[in-house]
């Protein structure tokens, strides 16, 4: 197998700035991946997506099986030709979502037998089962399917989880077939306990995987955490692979996690902001419903070169937002990932520099 | 006073092919507005607007005087500036809303007592408040204040009503102030009683306006009476000034009113059906919630050269509007608007190539 390249370009402390190297062309890490969850980033055209700077998608499993159908997208010529989006596109394994949408989930050692949110059918979603689902759909990055546990959890129990992901994660990568520019990345779970967090990591690598997440993290633990638990993974996994913190985050946390050494993000906060009248902006989040800025004339960043910041005030946005029209969900989501996409290419320049230990986030996003 | 420009540069039985000149530059006619009720076309980037060939918007004063306020928009720059449209923009009277929407509507001889449909607010609308929202909103073509009947009524009620628009529409045009590049528009009224529309148009020409509407139409009258009005009015308006008619409508209702003499027409069809997954194409209505869709990889319309067409199958539209995406909004809106304004620019070529007698609505969109 060749599985999907990664080089690095540029080190500074933990950090890494590096090229993710895919079929589907290559993404320049750090990077943050939108939420793509029903084959759309939701509000957006997938130009425009690509205009924020966004150079890999995100695509859930869970979601796309149950509507329109993993064999459905397949034979319309995978996921990348049915959302005109011909970049990269990670897939989750559906292990996340089966856990927080799906009713009357299971759990056993063959997978997770759940009823869909959409119209009650029975399904089995099993690690072979989530493998095919993600090459039917065209993945360039596959994930082995893990289970989610909410937090908190007694020890005992997220040990027990932490075994049934890794005996997953080994049918997952037996089930995956390998081609030229495809990889599947393994998942670290563990909840905060740094022992089993390091036990999984260390079996995950023995499996061997093209790169390596860090799952059930940023469910409510808190950033200090969050952190201490990357910390505590990073240093067994390998250092040449891309590593993957699922779900995460604000920008602080993204920030902080660079330092730490990861390298891909994904969350769904930016686009879920813009369809909730929150602009992440250089002075800091901002409520567009907010009366103050009903006769603003001044832009939402004036640093910013995006549609919404180039072509209209905050009072018309603000405007939008109290309609309840749909181009304020759009003009805002473009801007918020604009805003990720800048903050990503400014992480990748600090890191090339030498200046991450100086790196400071405008208006303390987080 | 200079008004607007409007020139006709081919003719072809009662059909003319024009051009409208407004501060905001020109239009061709016959030319088709979009409508943008709150300062903005419904799911859609205004450059995605121009991008389907729209030249001119139509804005409504009753809902931008209510929420964000004509006052507002003005100390913002205009409703050009607000919602970034640089093109012309036609704004009506408030007085069709008013009847529609508002509540608990007192008619005088002053003006539409009523309550906003949003709070409650008691506001007051004459003849005299609508030309100065107009004139605060910036529009290039204001239209006079007149009184909408419902359909059907009373040929006194109807009478008494045109003889009232009248009087508006003296006001309405005293209260104008003429400056380069804009002008006003007087509406024809009479419900369907070519006597009453003939005696309103002659009234309003001997007032004299930049431009005249055919109003009270497509509103349960029938298409074959909606033509009959409109053949009942255009001999009694210059010929030298541009005809509109107001809230028409489907393909087949703009190809028999051009053929008829008309120049503008608005109508929400095109983006209300684009929201609620309808789609007008060249081989008909189609819609697009369909099981028939599901697995079809082909566009939408092949002919379309607009995004939903050239980037996506007909296989995604379903899914789009199956799981309820705004994606799917914007994309058959822009494929909609796209539509229109191809119909409108081949009406344009067939009677600057005197064939209208020949045109044929591909696929008999109406």
């Amino acid at each position: 197998m060749s599985g999907i390249g990664f080089e690095i370009v540029a080190r500074d402390g933990a950090a890494r700035a590096g090229r993710l190297r895919t079929a589907h062309g290559a993404v320049e890490t750090p990077a943050f991946m939108p939420v793509g969850t029903a084959a759309t980033v939701k509000a957006m055209m997938p130009d425009a997506v690509a205009q924020t700077g966004a150079q890999i998608l995100l695509g859930n499993t869970y979601h796309l099986m149950l509507r329109p159908g993993a064999e459905r997208i397949a034979a319309l010529g995978g996921l990348h030709r049915f959302m005109h989006w011909p970049h990269p596109i990670l897939t989750d394994s559906g292990g996340f979502q089966v856990m927080s949408l799906a009713k009357l989930r299971k759990i056993g050692e063959a997978g997770v037998e759940f009823r869909s949110h959409l119209d009650g059918s029975r399904h089995l979603l099993t690690p072979e089962r989530s493998i095919e689902v993600q090459r039917l759909l065209g993945a360039d990055i596959t994930m082995a399917l893990d289970e989610c546990m909410t937090f908190p959890a007694e020890r005992a129990a997220v040990e027990a989880s932490m075994k049934l992901t890794l005996r997953w994660a080994e049918r997952s990568r037996a089930a995956f077939v390998a081609r030229w520019g495809y990889g599947i990345f393994g998942i670290v779970q563990g909840g905060v306990h740094a022992d089993l967090r390091r036990d999984c990591a260390e079996r995950l690598v023995e499996i061997g995987f093209d790169g390596y997440a860090v799952g059930g993290l940023a469910i409510g633990e808190g950033q200090e955490t969050t952190f201490a638990m990357v910390e505590a993974t990073v240093p067994f996994l390998p250092a040449e692979r891309p590593r993957y913190l699922m779900g995460v985050g604000k920008p602080a946390d993204i920030v902080g996690a660079v330092r730490r050494g990861i390298d891909l993000f994904d969350c769904v906060v930016p686009t879920r902001s813009g369809r909730t009248a929150q602009a992440w902006t250089r002075d800091g989040p901002l409520n567009m419903r907010n009366a103050c800025h009903a006769d603003d004339p001044a832009p939402l960043d004036p640093q910013c070169g995006c549609p919404a910041c180039t072509g209209f005030s905050r009072a018309y946005l603000h405007h939008l937002v109290k309609a309840g029209e749909i181009l304020g969900s759009m003009l805002l989501t473009q801007h918020n990932l604009t805003y990720y996409a800048d903050l990503m290419a400014e992480l990748r320049a600090a890191i090339r520099a030498g200046r991450l230990a100086d790196f400071v986030l405008p208006g303390d996003g987080g």
